[in-house]
């Protein structure tokens, strides 16, 4: 991304004084931008537009773009219909606003007459250097440096500023994300919808994420991808600092194609031929909103591991019996342990026939000896990933026994060198979430979907490797 | 089963008086015991025997078996060291004691000695009429009639009797599912752990659940089916009680068969083969305690489709997009809908080019019109179960607004003749589940998991209706 073109883009995500022409108390996407701006502490000044209104939920109104006080408004959102946006946007553009969001709907997702409407807006922008994002998409939330003009009322929970980049050519969906990653306690970076690209495609902000300096994984919600060659070029230049692009993309089946088509304006493509291409160029592609929050928990808190054996140990056999069918449905190698780390095992927890990967601790073992568990797989060559046994403090387990267990791998894993995942025993909530947060461990909130995410992990540091991107070492969280 | 059997098998789960030979405070396993016992409000009585203690947790101790009260006691529950169990199994059949729980592990799951040991108990047991639960596992807890020995520590939430049995041969991954199904409140008729399995097995069980005239849904996790013969009778006898099995049977891969045989001494057997037996006999086999979770609660609560056609309605087209990738990837069937259907949804949807199915109902038509999709989608004949869109209240939208929403199909659903099951928009809470539980309705919490639970629900009606099973209709809920 030239120099230019970065800066340009970084005054765009900071909007300060923010024009909204057709901000109106009759819909609810002005009320939603002031709450989400208000949620986020954020600076920014809103000056509502409307011929019809002194003030709007409180704010002072102006009767038109002309009336807008001079050299002030940095933004413009424009929510006026698609048959008047576009000389609400030509007005803002006389006067000097050029960093424009669209809301209104009606565009190429609703046929032909939206689509050349939509053609001639893009022209417009293109030739008067203008950045604009929509039409058909609820704006962005820089949740990072607190700017947002973000017109969903659906986001909820904390807005927790991280290194978690959103991409969503679907506004609703990248709520539920948005929404998901914050009851997680994982931080949020630069959340921006896309919806029909006539300008700013979700390419250009992938692009722009790599390069903020604040974003570590880029997630993402896609349609469909309008501009591959730039794909391929921002994919390169993700991989060269290892950040990680994790995405849904829908149309696998000829429905979800379908429902991509009618929603955005999207032509989704053909899906295996952009499925080599994900694999080549080391997109992770995740197939729900859950796998995507997982894969996203994992990659923002766990260093890459130096190879692929994953050792386990757990609680309960059964469970043992569980996770190892999961990680063979996902081609997670579970190596046996070495001659040396058997004995080692066998001198610390007594009654032991056989231990094996994944370990179970047994109710007797998990009392006692545990302290030692984890320094020796940690010292077991063939293992580099560890999933721990954690416990969720203040469920069923006596918090002191919950805490002393997780203190084990949580007091020693800086030093081990290892990729740490925990596993926990019982099922987390928002005060386990928490406590792991503040300790700086992502625990696995469901087996499956936290297996598929270690795998993806493996698979990911597999092609930073292959294409020569790995430089340092990264530690976990 | 027969009358006989059943009957003492009836007896053996409702035990009274139960007296607790080894019982001490230097392990959790009588204090949980007393624990659960209190929780399910159980009129159980304990006689902990024990020639050091007074009391135990304030219950007062018998120096011996001898020593208890003649023609009181019901039930023996043995827990000191597999050493000594022989003999006081022993001395509490010749007291008439014949029903026992036999906590001790260190029997066929530690090697050679323990499968002798175990083989004696067997013996000996089959030869004196002496019904014994385990070694090495948790007892059980009949929550719909109230009387428990479970011994387990990790069974969290209130203890809401219903419709669900379960059967586990792993204690602690059962303790999960039992924790999991009373979170989502959906209630359990009997929980039964079975560890080795030394007289009465899972299959037993299983039989015992099929005819106790409470449990509708059987739910199990299992290392190894020891009796393949009783197995496939008993399958019979739910096919033509409309009972599903819904089984965690773990043993897909290599170092899962190997943790199951090292738990509980099982051998889990050739998977293949199991998994063709599976499907031959109508068992639904579930990968994860979570997908065992949401097909158990759909099972619960929805009548059986007449067909496989499944129509579904949003307010996203993202999510539409979503759902039909992953109905698709689970061979679930999204028929077009009707021209009818077609024309009558344009006329109460305004602007809409062509709705399809996955219905989007956009940000506009989500809020009027929407009372009118129910009964459209239901009309249509190629559509045999519905997936509304439904919203917990509380959450980001208005209350009032989701209560609306979520009534247009809680209202309509039973008169409609269809299989619902609801897709909630933003993530379901305590205070949701709660709500919904209340209008006899379970949204499914993941659509992954949703999804494969659809699936499950429309090959097992498929298997009943091949089968000759489906005698009845059944409404939802």
């Amino acid at each position: 991304m030239d120099i230019y073109d970065h800066e340009r883009m970084r005054q765009f995500f900071a909007p300060k004084n923010i024009a909204i022409v057709g901000a109106s108390s009759r819909n609810a996407w002005f009320g939603n931008m002031l709450n989400n701006s208000e949620r986020l502490g954020s600076g920014c000044c809103f000056y509502p537009v409307n011929p019809k209104a002194e003030e709007i939920s409180g704010v002072k109104a102006y009767k038109s773009i002309a009336d807008l006080p001079e050299s002030v408004i940095d933004f413009g959102v424009v929510m006026v219909k698609a048959s008047l946006a576009f000389d609400a946007v030509q007005q803002l553009a006389k006067r000097g606003i050029k960093n424009l969001f669209l809301i209104s709907s009606g565009y190429a997702e609703t046929g032909e007459k939206g689509t050349l409407q939509q053609s001639e807006l893009q022209k417009y922008c293109n030739e008067n250097d203008i950045k604009l994002i929509g039409p058909n998409c609820l704006g962005f939330m820089n949740v990072a440096d607190r700017y947002s003009i973000f017109c969903g009322g659906a986001v909820e929970g904390k807005f927790l500023p991280g290194a978690i980049g959103i991409v969503g050519q679907s506004g609703a969906t990248s709520e539920i994300i948005a929404t998901r990653l914050l009851q997680k306690m994982l931080g949020i970076s630069l959340y921006i919808t896309t919806g029909n690209e006539a300008v700013i495609t979700a390419e250009d902000c992938i692009e722009y994420l790599i390069h903020d300096e604040t974003t570590r994984v880029i997630t993402g919600f896609i349609e469909e991808f309008r501009n591959v060659t730039k794909l391929k070029e921002v994919t390169l230049q993700a991989a060269q600092k290892g950040i990680p692009l994790i995405l849904i993309k829908i149309g696998r089946s000829d429905k979800g194609s379908q429902a991509a088509r009618s929603h955005t304006g999207a032509l989704s493509g053909n899906d295996a031929v952009l499925d080599g291409f994900f694999r080549q160029y080391g997109i992770i592609r995740v197939d729900t909103i859950e796998e995507l929050i997982e894969t996203a928990g994992i990659f923002t808190h766990c260093s890459l591991p130096a190879g692929d054996g994953l050792g386990i140990y757990t609680l309960s056999g059964g469970l043992g019996g569980l996770y190892a069918d999961l990680c063979s449905d996902l081609g997670i190698r579970l190596p046996s342990f070495s001659r040396q780390t058997i004995s080692r095992l066998m001198a610390v927890l007594p009654d032991f026939a056989a231990p094996d990967n994944p370990l179970d601790l047994t109710g007797a073992g998990f009392r006692s000896g545990t302290e030692k568990i984890f320094e020796i797989l940690g010292s077991d060559e063939n293992i580099n990933i560890i999933a721990p046994l954690c416990i969720p403090p203040q469920g069923a387990f006596d918090s002191d026994l919950a805490r002393a267990i997780n203190e084990i791998f949580i007091s020693r894993m800086d030093g081990i060198g290892k990729t740490i995942v925990p596993i926990p025993f019982t099922e987390m909530n928002d005060h386990a979430r928490e406590y792991f947060h503040k300790s700086g461990v992502y625990p696995i909130e469901q087996p499956e979907l936290g297996f598929r995410a270690i795998a993806h992990l493996i698979r990911y540091s597999q092609f930073l490797r292959k294409t020569g991107n790995i430089k340092e070492k990264r530690e976990n969280h």
